[in-house]
This record gives C-alpha cells, structure tokens and sequence, in this order.
C-alpha cells in the first residue's frame, strides 16, 4: 500500500491547496456559496477498507443549508439560464475533455475505496464518458435556444388563430444529488450531466464513504473554471435539515438503499411541495437462462461468465447486479457447477495488486451488514458455494462470494426480498418459461433483467410477461455477447432506473432524463406570438418577405419567418415523361393511363420526387451565397396528388437557426438553417409540406 | 325543478335496470368484478344543491378492495392487454361514438349537481370529445403492436452487433383513478383515455356528490359492450382500505385538493411499493394584464370578460380558475370597475332556467366551506364586490361571486395560499414586469397561467421568468381571443396539471400521458433480436430477400426485415445536366465547375433529389400491384457526396407495418408499410438514408 499511499498523498500535496495533508491525513472540505468550508463539530473519518487505515477527516456540522440552496438558485442557476441548451453543451464537452486529462491521479484514490482497476475504470472514465454523450446528444437531440420546443405544433381551433405548441423550461430551483458510496465518480457526473445540460445547477451530497473522490472532482471542476459560479456544490456529511428547505422548483435525486429513499421521498416537505423525487434504489435483478439453451451452447458459458462477473465486480455493491440466477430445472447443477469452478479461481484482494480480480466491500460497517443478510437467507436456503479465503481479523473489508440455492422459488421469499449488497447470488430453478417470468416477477420491480436465449419468441413471451417490471431487459445470444455491454451496466443512451423495488425513478435515457430538471408548459395563443417566444417558426404565423433571396444571406441575416415565394411552374405531361426517363421510375399511377385510372388517383399523377425537385428549382438560388448544402429533410407528406396542367408554388420560410461551432477540418463556419416548405397549387392548396435542411455559412468569424 | 326530475326518473326507469327508482330516489350501485353490487352499512344521499332535494342514496360498506384490484389485474388487464394499441385505439372511437348518442340523457343528470347547460357541455361533451381525441391521436402517433416502439435505435457497439431501442409496455396492474366532483364525465373520461389505449384496467372512484353521473356513464359502457370484461370498474363512497393493497405495478391518479392529494400520496403502501401517483391539484392560477395594455384596447375587455368567465362558470369551482387577477397599478380601478360591472349582470340560479349564467356549488357543505376561506381571505384584504343576491336560507347551495382586492401582493400572503373554491378572485396590482412575474410566482406551481399582451418581449420575459411555475400558459391577443378555448380549459392534446401546489402531476398531452400507465423498458441486444421482438425493423438486423419484388405483395404477405438489393445505376454527367434540366434547379455545386471547387464538395455533385429519385427509379416496380402510392418520407440524411462515375444501389427494407381501417369513401382496404431505404455507393458507402412511407392494399378483405 505504501507507494500508492504515497502517491496518492503527492497529487494532494501539490495539485490541491484545499486537501491538505496533515499527519497523512487529508482534510475534506465542503464546497458551498464559492467558497470551502470546513464543517464543525466532532471530526468523522474515511478509512481504506483494504486495510483499515484513516485516509481522511472531515467536520459533520456547521453548514447553513438555505443558505446553500440559495446561493444554487440565485447563482448557480441565474448563470446557467443565460446560457443556451448548446452552449452547455459544449460546456459539457470541454468539462469532460479536462476531466479525462485528470483521469491519471483518480484511480489511487478509488484504490482507497476497495476498487480494483476495473472498477475504478467503469466509475472514473464511464462517469466522464457520461459528460461526453450528454455533450453530444444535446445538441443532436435538443434544438438550441433557451426554450425546448417540445414535439409538434397542436392546431387548436379551425381557422388557425389559436395553437398549442410544448416547450421545457428549466426548474428555478437547485437539484439536490443524494448519491450512493459505490461510485462516487459516475454516480455524481451521470446526475450532473443531464442537469447541467438543463440548465439547472446542482448541490452534490456524496456518501461520506467514498467522499475523498467526490470532493477531488468538484476541485478539477472549479480548478477548470468551465462551468459558471453556482453550478455545482459539494455538501459533506449528512446534515439533518438537508431537505428542509426545498421548494416546489427543487428536485431531489437519490440513488442507495430502497429503505432510505422511501424515507426520504416521505419528507414532508417534499410532499407538501410536491417536490419532484427520483428514487434509483438497489433491487433484485434477474438473470434468466433461457429454456431453449442447453450445456453445449455458448450462451449457457456466456451466461455463467456474466453472473460471476456481476457477483465480483465492485465485490457485489452494484444496485444493478444478478441477485437471483434463474435457470432451467435440468441445467442447476451444471450451471451451479460452472458458477462455482469460475467463483474458486477469483482472486480476491488488494487492488494495487494487478492479479486482483475481486477488491473489498466499501467498509467494515458494509461486511457487518451484509453478513446479517446472507444470515437471513440461510435460514431457507441452502449454500452452494461460500468461497474459501480467510481474511484476517484486522480492520480490512474483504469478504468471500457465495452462492446460495433456492430450490422452490415460487414458494419462497426471502430471495425475492432480502438483499445482500455484495458478492452474493441466488441460483434458483424453473420448470416453464412462465414460472421462469413468475419468479422474476417475484423481484416486485427491478432496473434491470437479462434473458439468454437464441429464441425470439421466447424473448418476445418475457418481454409481454415480465416488461413492466423491470427498466431495462438485456436479450443475449452469442450474436450479440461480444459486443454487448453487460448486465450491470447503465449506458447514458439507455435508461436507468425501475419499478417498484427499483424506486420507481427513471435516469439517463439520453435527452429524456434532461426533461426531468425542466417544466414542460403547453403554451397556447396565436402562431405569430409562439413562433416569436419559442424561437421556431410555427405554421399559421406572419410570414417575412424581403427583396433579397434568403439563400443569398448569411447565417446571422436570416430572421425566423423569413420567406420567400417563389414563381410558379404549370406541371406538364412532358414533365412527367421527362421525369420518368431520367429517374428510371416508370410506376404505373405516372405512365399507364389505362391503370391509372384504375387506382386512387383516376388519372396520371406526377411523380412526388418530381413535385419534390421542381419545387427546389423554384426556390433555390443557382449562384454561390452562403448557402452550402441540403443535407436532409424531415417529415415530407404528399398531401394532395398534381395532375398534368396543374400549376405549382413554393413557400420556403426560415423556421430554425442553430449555431454550430466550427470543427478544426471544415474551412467555413456555419450553422443549420431549417426551411418549412408547402407546395402549393393553382388553387392554394397544399400538395406537399416538409422541413429541409441546410448549412449555412456564418458571416461574422 | 319537477319536469327535470321527472325526465331523469324516466330515463332511470326504463333504460337503465341498475338504478331502481324507489320512492323518487335512485339506489346507485358500485359496479366491480362484472357485478353490480349494494354496499351495505348505513345509507348516505346526494342532494341536489339546486333545491337540497334528496336525489340519491347508496351504501357505503362492503366492498372486498382486494378482490376488485385481483379482478382488474387478472381479467380486465388480460384482456386489454390481447389487443394491440391500435384496437385500443378503435375501441376508443366505438365508445365516444356509442356515449355521443346518448348525451341528451345526461344532461338533466348533471342539472342536478348545479351545473348550468355551458357546464354540463363542458363535462360531458368535452369529456368525450377527449375520448375521439385519444382514439384518433392513439393511432396516428403510436406505432400499432403490443409493444410502443419509442424514440431512437441507439448503437451501442463498434460493430453493430449490441443496440440500444426503448419500448413501453403496459403496466400489469390497475389503475385507481379517484376523481373530482366538480367534473363527474369529463373527470372520469379524460383518465380513462390514456389508460385503456395503454392496455391497462381502471377502476374509477368519483367523489360522492355527482356520483349518479358516475354511475350512468359505466352503465352506458357497460351496455354498449365495447370495452373487454374487467376494463372499468366504479367503487361508490369511502373505503377505508382503497389503497391497501396497491402493488409496484398498479397507478393511482388523484384530482381535488392539494391536503387530501398530499395525504395519500404519502399513504405508506404507495412509498413502499413506489406506486405511481399522479396529483392534480387544485392551485392559485392567475391571469395577468401585460404592462402595454391601455384601457382603449381589445385586449382589455377580452381580459376582463375572461376573468368573470373563469370565475362564473361552474360557480368557480374549477382547479383551473383565475384566482389571481394581477393588473397594472395604473389599471387597478378600471379593471375593478370593470370586472364589477360586468358580475353585477350574472345571473344567479337553477340551471333548468335559460337565462342562468351561474349555478349553485356542489352542496351546502362546500358553501361552508368557501365562507370560511373568504373569511380568512378577507382578514388581510378588501372586498371590491360581492355579489347582491338573497338565496333563501333552504338547503340550496347558491353563493354570490366575491372580487377582493390586495393591495401589496407581494408582502400579503393570504391571496397566494388560499383557495376559496367558488366564484372568487382577488384583484391585485404590480409596477412593473418583473414584479408581476414576482406576484405570479408566489402562488407556488399552479395548473395555468394567462398573460394578455401584443408584446412578444413580454410574453418571452414572462415565459422564462415564471415557465417553470405552471404547467400551462396562455399567451392571449386580440389575433388569437376569438378562438381561444379559454383560460380554464385543458385541452387533450396539451398537458393539464403543473408543478407544487397543482400537485407536481401530468395528465393529457397526446399521447404523452398514455406512458404513464405503462412502464418504459431499455431493450438491450442484437439488432435482429429486437426487431423481432418490437415488430420493427432496426438497422444491422438480418435481411430477408425473395424473389418476389416486394412491391408485388400484398400488406399481408410483407415481413419486417424483407428486403430489396436494387441493381446499380452508374451516375454521369449526363444525369446532371439533365436533372438540372427538369427541375429547374441549378445550383452551382452541380453546374459550375469553379464554384464547385471552391465549395465544401471539390467538385460538382448530384443533385440529393437526384439521388432519391434513382433510387426510387432502382427499387420500384413499375407493374400495377399492391402498391398504391408513396405518401410521405422521413429522416432524409444525405450522407456522403454523388459524384459522376459513382455508382448508387438502393437497399429497400420493410420497416414497419401498420393496419388501417377501412374508411366508407375508400374502395381499397389498405394499410402502411414503412420502409427503411439506405443508398450505397460502390464502395459500399451509405450516400442516403431514409424511411418512406406507402399505402400497401390488404388481400383478405
């Protein structure tokens, strides 16, 4: 240990003025109102579980609570909302690129809570890699502006004066993150990203266990000076009045144990004020081998691999690991057999050590607890494999795997209730699918169940009978083993979170999580007013017309609800024919007269991709502006046919503008203008409506 | 009153065997596990509050909870649950049509619950005016199947080989609708929408006070027979035990106060089981005058006429009302005037008279209650007007409308905090913008708020200061005042419910509420898999490739997966000049050989729309078949540049199929196929990617 330890206590040494080192002990500060604080009271400790030692202090009391959550209000958030959806975004991106430069002087302090080096990997660089998705994904996903326009326009009354059209807004409170000991890192960046990228700012309150590393990453924070003056405050300890002065803009997160959540989410102010509340609790996940595999096939080794990975890694501590491994009747000796040939060979021990595959529970106080649990489980079941290390008695964390075996699952319950938060799993058998679906049901809500079959009609039976159940349901067949991510592991695109047991919250999801730090308001009124307060051009409002062709405009000249005419084009049967012969599309409703007649439309109809590239003739402008490209297009309808003598209009209006920032390799910078075409004929009526897109060239740098 | 309360035994008597009319009073029943059943214990009556008639009676006690949940689950869930949500869909529309027919019935019901004929239109027309909205957004805006595909595939592999695709299935429980009195059809209904077209059984408690209305409504469903057996079920009264036996997958909305939502949401089995609950409470709305309204313009009276509007119909009592009337100090007295002016004018009375513009509250109980809030409001405020009618001192339930009037609101807390549920308001002034945002806020998350203004800065001020305080905001002009569907309105496409004191809930919105009664679940796996299992063709799966061009095939014969590989089409100059020939479009990336260099493209490129309709020209097929037109494309991106001399192939993938309907005007029972088309190079380089969408006949019908 000691040449970690030392290394550990040189990057505090020197990096890091608010850790100080004293007597090889590191003081922990909390960061709240700008400022460190130190607590008061009673010093409390954090110690190494893997061997005991003191690693740091810090003081319980002493923090003025309001006072906090008013700084995060009228600081933190103020800041934040003068900053556009993208431009947190790319604040995002430059947090997680600075964080992943740091990344070097993170593990030795996650060897100082009993994780090995994968551990530490899938806590440090998953949580920043977190950062990064959200970077990404928010400005794919999320139009720019300080509004998010929220689905489609809702036409509310007949003549089209009065519309409905969603827009999010961010809370106006502080998101307060209770977040759970086992990974300090993720666990704090995968609540801040979606946060953050909302708009609203944050007051972390990590588990005292594992704390050393949270205040190292709201250091790196600050030390980077990315993110403005409020965002994010680190609150240590557990003050009692933590969730005393929350309001209705407020919103908690909590990610730990089902038992301290549902307390927390009774708090009466957090009733009284509807607080919103999202609970992300330990539950009892499933893994379910397939009736259709058998000991020959590779998912049946897949399968065992996966549940003796998701038993050691983290040694257990993962709300998302296999507590209950539900396997055919005729395979629970073989698999049992397989899980316990893999469980002898784990080495358990010192992360530092490289030959380590299993490190310790997060503190003694963890071994105590989770004991008393395994206790209760035996007491109707039996063991399969208990392991077979002795640690010594002193003050170290380590324990052994075991394995325990439920012979009638549908008649028993402590394995669908009682969690052992460590290196422990149920190996339980079952008859049919739909007792397999029953006993994972059992579970009572869980974040996540696999199912290993090669079988889709099989998936597609668990999926209708046990969905609802569970927030995410992993399907793996050795087409997809490789590459798949795990059982226990929340991606930032997919979300996190569960029924039930699982606490009923939902995290991550990409974008979906951002929603829930904002207020989603149907705003209702005139399209002229709602286009001007949303920023995006909504059909029905005042149109702008200038002389200048607004191809011939530079990216900041375009004003939303700009518009252009264009001439019109009578459609001729030379049109069609032309058409025909240069696409090569001779379909039968454009050429056959006879069958044309026939079908719908009763007589020739011109082709839509025709009706698609006139129009782009009518309103493109042939000489080089600023217009660089048509990279897409959205949501085209073909709304009414146009026949021969049919005479054809566009109407191109400006809808979105979004600012990109300028990649290294492009030459010209720019930004995407959204046009909202209509098509229209002879008679005004719409024969086609779409958005394009286009990138177009800034002026202004 | 008499020929009312004879036509209303009529219709008892006669159509209507479950409420037997027995010495002029109706014995109401609940209906739960397919039976009508008498409560038992004491009786208890509904008054009319018109002329504290006694109009009905019903027993309390008896009712096994416990049972009735199991039923939901087991039957009617089941059943719902066999359906696709399209069918869901078109049970919807059977039901609203079945229940518009039979609206005459109803309305002398609700005469005597106090509600005026405008009322009564509202609760029963607009209620099932929600039903044909969710019958019809249901099946334009979800995906038909048993599973909702929702949002994006997500890659989460270098391969391809693990992807990411949520889907949302049914919750497997029931769902506790318990319901307002203020709004017996529309209440009960606008619930009932969302949950059925999940595929998830309700079971509906009304309040008491208009629960014949209740009643007759689930007779009417039951009598039309379109819903499956166990879909709805209706517990009449109190019972102490309701939500005893809630699970992790049941749902439990709530509409009324803010004390009783708080209550039972914090009910332990619902914090145990992380039931669903979602509240909408009544809250302290408020429509504000904006700073650029005079007393000369348009906007004035329509503010005006809305306030007494919101504050006359259904005599106040509506969670929506203008409590809040908040003005420009400089305008305080003339909207006073004003608002006075016209309440003066409001006719006060039975409903059965024509002339009534304002009825009685529910019972006497709520006039004790309402004396009792403007008693305490009064405490700290002026009265402006109250109102100059007598009412008799019987049991009926009339009250005057109150105007009060504070004069520092942002130092009083009484008219933010109090809700005197009935026709009351408080007139109240502010400086300036910022202080009437300030005003606003106070109320502390309320279901809407209305800003009268011409200014679009206002209206944005407005909205980013105080969006996130309410679930709704209506931007009213004199533009969009003629068709505007009122301040107090919910709509079923937008969403109903806001934050804090409105209850933190959602209700409507589309489809959006319909995920509240199901659970959303992250698929994880192959891409072949989880098109198996979503019924949606998701990129990397495997083709299927026929002989049989698909455009030859009937909706019926297509599978998800099946897939055309076009021939190639060599792309040459020729082509280009020719496109820009036909379509007018000479855009110098295609045309000029030296802007073209200097473009992003180095040298000339295809024209995008050139390469679409190749592609359509690659993969139609020109016969008369089953195909019947190409109405729509989506998610056009072009990927890479076309040049001259590159060749494009078109992969046409069947995507996704949805059944339509036949409708009377159409000779061709037909239904959607959506295909996934990518065009390569030949480099096997995806040039285009999109999703069109066609009309495909259907064989067996």
């Amino acid at each position: 240990m000691l040449t970690i330890s030392k290394s550990v206590n040189l990057t505090i040494d020197y990096n890091n003025p608010e850790i100080i080192e004293e007597k090889n002990l590191i003081h922990l500060k909390s960061y709240v109102t700008g400022k460190w604080i130190e607590g008061n009271g009673k010093p409390l400790f954090l110690f190494n579980p893997v061997n005991g030692e003191k690693i740091a202090e810090y003081f319980d009391g002493g923090l003025n609570i309001k006072e906090i959550f008013d700084y995060g209000r009228e600081v933190g958030g103020v800041n934040l909302r003068k900053m556009t959806f993208h431009e947190r975004g790319r604040m995002l991106k430059a947090l997680a690129q600075y964080l992943m430069s740091c990344k070097d002087e993170l593990y030795p302090l996650s060897f100082q809570t009993g994780a090995t080096k994968i551990d530490s990997w899938v806590d440090i660089e998953g949580g920043i890699s977190t950062l990064f998705t959200y970077a990404s994904k928010g400005r794919r996903e999320i139009p720019d502006g300080k509004v998010w326009v929220e689905g489609n326009m809702e036409m509310l009354s007949k003549e089209g004066t009065f519309i409905g059209q969603h827009v999010c807004v961010p809370m106006m409170g502080a998101a307060l993150h209770i977040n759970a000991f086992n990974f300090p890192v993720w666990g704090m960046l995968e609540k801040l990203s979606p946060t953050l990228l909302a708009g609203m700012p944050a007051i972390v309150k990590p588990a005292p266990v594992s704390s050393h590393l949270a205040v190292r990453i709201v250091e790196l924070i600050n030390e980077s000076g990315i993110l403005p003056e409020g965002s994010v405050q680190l609150i240590l300890g557990e003050p009692k009045d933590l969730l005393d002065y929350l309001t209705n803009q407020d919103v908690v997160t909590f990610t730990g144990s089902a038992a301290t959540g549902q307390k927390l989410k009774s708090h009466p102010n957090i009733i009284k004020n509807s607080v919103r509340f999202n609970l992300e609790a330990d539950s009892l996940n499933a893994a379910v081998l397939g009736p259709d595999i058998t000991n020959e096939m590779e998912e049946f080794n897949l399968f065992v691999k996966e549940v003796v990975n998701e038993m050691t890694s983290k040694a257990g501590q993962k709300c998302t690991a296999i507590r209950r491994t539900i396997v055919p009747k005729n395979l629970l000796n073989d698999v049992t057999d397989a899980i316990k040939e893999r469980l002898v060979k784990i080495k358990i021990g010192d992360p530092n050590n490289n030959e380590t595959r299993m490190g310790s529970l997060g503190g003694k106080r963890y071994v105590d607890m989770l004991n008393e649990k395994i206790k209760q489980l035996k007491e109707s079941m039996e063991v399969a494999y208990e392991g077979n290390s002795n640690f010594e008695e002193n003050e170290n964390a380590f324990v052994n795997p075991v394995l325990l075996k439920c012979d009638d699952p549908l008649n028993t319950s402590a394995p669908h209730k009682i969690e052992a938060f460590g290196p422990v799993s149920t190996i339980m058998p079952y008859d049919t699918i739909e007792d397999a679906i029953k006993t994972v049901n059992l579970g009572e809500g869980s974040l996540v169940a696999s199912l290993y079959t090669t079988d889709s009609q099989i998936a597609e039976q668990f999926l209708l009978g046990s969905g609802a159940y569970h927030g995410r349901i992993n399907i793996i067949n050795k087409e997809c083993a490789k590459e798949s991510t795990g059982h226990g592991s929340p991606l930032p695109h997919m979300t996190h979170g569960g029924p039930g047991r699982a606490g009923g919250g939902e995290e991550l999801g990409g974008i979906r999580s951002v929603l829930k730090y904002m207020q989603r308001v149907a705003l209702q009124g005139h399209p002229t007013m709602l286009t001007k307060v949303s920023g995006q051009y909504l059909k029905g409002a005042d149109y702008k017309i200038d002389k200048v062709h607004p191809f011939q405009k530079y990216f900041e000249e375009l004003e939303i609800g700009e518009t252009l005419i264009s001439p019109r084009r009578t459609v001729t049967e030379a049109d069609i024919v032309n058409f025909a012969g240069i696409s090569g599309d001779f379909f039968y409703a454009h050429m056959d007269d006879i069958a044309a007649k026939e079908s719908m439309f009763e007589k020739r109809v011109a082709h839509g991709y025709f009706v698609l590239s006139a129009a782009a003739g009518l309103f493109v402008h042939p000489a080089k502006g600023p217009v660089l490209a048509n990279y897409g297009l959205e949501n085209l309808r073909f709304i009414k046919p146009v026949y021969i003598g049919d005479s054809i209009q566009a109407y191109l209006t400006c809808k979105r503008k979004t600012y990109k920032e300028k990649r290294q390799h492009e030459d010209t910078p720019n930004g995407v203008v959204e046009w909202y075409v209509e098509v229209k004929n002879q008679e005004s009526e719409i024969v086609a409506v779409y958005t394009i897109l286009t990138l177009v060239e800034r002026k202004n740098d």
